[in-house]
């Protein structure tokens, strides 16, 4: 079966020319339109809505968190060329003047910027870990989250986004409930993703770690299958994710400190809806025009 | 009559102890819990539902721009201490090692980063200008926009947010037009924030220029009464101003060359209003307990 669009700048042109999206001179920065994120707004109640942990807390994250935090992460030494780095300005007056000076010559006037105590988050439940109790309770820990990461990624495909939401359903406790969270977790978002007119089949997929050691953790998260994607088809060329299931193991626990009653580091997974691509794949299946998607689509997304 | 908490801390505490937001390491940085959010997106639909003009375009955009757009903006030379610049790695596998190195020995590993192509969005309308047409209809081009903003600020005040969401309705247009915009929107917002149950003084203010040659500035924008500000009080020391109605004369029109038929530089103007300090502003007036909350205020934000 052939996708609906033959190449990703077909489906750039498309939804360029439909309005939905409004593109920057930077590739991977779009504007969204009113309608776009209204369906988007509606994906995110709707998975939402699916929550099996009641309790577990709610927490929508700002696209910075705490440059230490985020060191802590490892990010930087597995991903370094994804990473969005502050800087801030904290000089006098005669400072600014220089400042000024370099920029209006077309001199580098960011040599005057310092490194921020933030940085731009790169991945949504980074900034959870640090808010979680360091003896995790023998039920687990448990989060719903929300937010925008940033990945200084680029091309003319319109779901390689520099600048997304994600929505994710995250544990942290021993090995045996993080697995379960998400092993439990991959038929459900399946089903959430059909019940939405999507076709997602379940692949073994990697992180995009960076260089050359990169490419042995590849192939050792391949070989554990840490990680499935739940991934479409809306051009020929390449299939696009949208969707996650993630073992992480120990990572988090060991250089977040957390431990489980065994005195373990403790071990995380997640489910994560890329919130920008699984709307992207809707437009992509459903048609460009919102008022001809099927009734009950329109109606769980609520727009 | 008293505001109902004595100082900024007392707030930050009744609203961390709450639930609602939750702190992390950098003032000026919080979680939102789910029940902010969902009382926040209430507020952006109701704010959406007030709009008077039903063709204007609808945008969401994120949290960064091209750093050449917000270069034209100005912002650099008025506001350089609440700029965030953005650096990314671009080296080989062997200056990754570097940068690891020093990161490891705690020098500063953010000199082996350049300066991005983008940079963190510092006003919901910069991304807008450089989307519009250079000549400006004679009916003008109006717009509704929302977006995260980043101001790097901080202190013990949970108002005071790095990162938050503005929703802005904007014209740029004639003189005439743009004022009209403004002053037709001060009495429609002021109704908005009363019919939630606020009641916001409006103030003549000033954007907060940089040094000594920013003095002058503010001293020239108070004259013109160019900004007024929606003022609540939530505590006793000082005032939150939870919205805003601008008149950029042709500031934006200048720095981005967009002329009205007469072939004279277009002016600009926005009511914009900050998120998620007006849903602190509710809280604050409502009390934290949103089950509590008057019964007309909840239906309106549909939560």
């Amino acid at each position: 079966m052939s996708a609906p669009y033959a190449a990703p700048d077909d489906f750039r042109t498309a939804v360029l020319d439909a309005g939905l999206l409004v593109a920057s001179a930077v590739d991977g920065v779009y504007q969204l339109s009113g309608e776009f994120e209204d369906v988007l707004q509606g994906l995110q109640r709707h998975l939402g809505s699916q929550r099996v942990d009641h309790d577990a807390p709610r927490r929508w994250f700002p696209p910075v968190l705490p440059r230490a935090e985020f060191l802590r992460t490892d990010y930087v030494a597995s991903f370094p060329d994804l990473v969005g780095s502050v800087d801030v300005f904290r000089g006098s007056d005669a400072e600014h003047k220089a400042l000024l000076g370099d920029l209006e010559q077309g001199c580098d006037w960011t040599q005057h910027l310092e490194p921020a105590e933030i940085v731009l988050s790169s991945a949504g439940c980074h900034s959870l870990y640090a808010t979680l109790p360091a003896q995790i309770p023998d039920e687990a820990s448990r989060a719903e989250i929300c937010g925008f990461v940033f990945r200084h990624e680029s091309g003319p495909d319109p779901t390689r986004l520099q600048s997304f939401r994600m929505y994710e359903f995250v544990l942290v406790g021993t090995p045996e409930q993080a697995l379960g969270h998400r092993d439990s977790w991959m038929p459900r978002a399946l089903a959430v993703l059909e019940g939405l007119g999507l076709r997602p089949r379940v692949e073994v997929a990697h992180d995009p770690f960076f260089g050359r050691a990169g490419r042995m953790l590849v192939a050792g998260q391949v070989e554990a299958a840490l990680k499935y994607e739940f991934v479409v088809d809306i051009t020929d060329a390449t299939g696009t994710a949208i969707a996650s299931a993630n073992y992480q193991q120990d990572h988090f626990g060991r250089t977040f400190s957390l431990t489980t009653g065994d005195g373990q580091p403790a071990h995380g997974a997640c489910m994560a809806f890329g919130l920008e691509r699984t709307t992207l794949a809707l437009y992509a299946a459903h048609g460009l025009d919102l008022a001809a998607w099927p009734a009950d689509v329109r109606a769980a997304l609520g727009c």
